[in-house]
């Protein structure tokens, strides 16, 4: 069975999480031998949080799930592609994509909809 | 200007690379500042290079140069999205897209064409 070569990339490896209707990029996350190990078995996208030290079943605090239908990996080994059904939004701010945001020069815009107010979604984890 | 949180992450962010006609992921790079300045001064995906520890400018040795077109940011600035117009084919084992490799159970299976030999376009490369 082949897996992501988290030796070589300090225990974590980046996913890149695409919408498999619409093929927008969604996000960009993490994932440790046990995100990976039990994304697999369970068919939700888990990750490996930086910021809070621990594992992470996306959606498990706003009800945001992936659902995962198809894992790719690269030609190194040391990334992954995630095809999701993405339930809600994925940004945490309440966008659709986390990547809301184009860059044109020095100016940067707003491209994406709010799909949720996320003092609404996240106010019990103060 | 924004630019990515390079202090936040050792220097170095990963770059989702996305074909703007298909929607299809090519590859997972990273950049330092310097390739980030470069890739919006000159329009041309230039990555810094893990293994080579260099300034890469992507099909510098292949041809298969990357023309930026849309340019993203995501929620914490750690990671961005080039939406590019891939020459040639992204993955330097020949194959257009470095995800080339889908996983299903305990199998791995091939899922994108070949489109180059890697040992006749980088012959000189030794």
């Amino acid at each position: 069975m082949i897996e992501p070569d988290f030796d070589k990339t300090g225990g974590l490896v980046p996913a890149v999480v695409q919408d498999v209707e619409t093929n927008k990029i969604l996000m960009l996350a993490y994932m440790n031998r046990e995100a990976w190990n039990k994304t697999l078995k369970t068919g939700k996208a888990t990750y490996w949080s930086r910021s809070r030290s621990k594992l992470w079943i996306k959606g498990e605090t706003s009800g945001n799930f992936q659902q995962v239908r198809e894992v790719r990996i690269d030609c190194d080994a040391d990334a992954v592609l995630l095809k999701v059904d993405q339930k809600g939004a994925a940004c945490h701010l309440g966008y659709y994509s986390c990547f809301f945001r184009r860059i044109s020069g020095d100016d940067v815009e707003v491209v994406e909809e709010r799909l949720f107010d996320p003092e609404e979604v996240y106010k019990n984890e103060q």
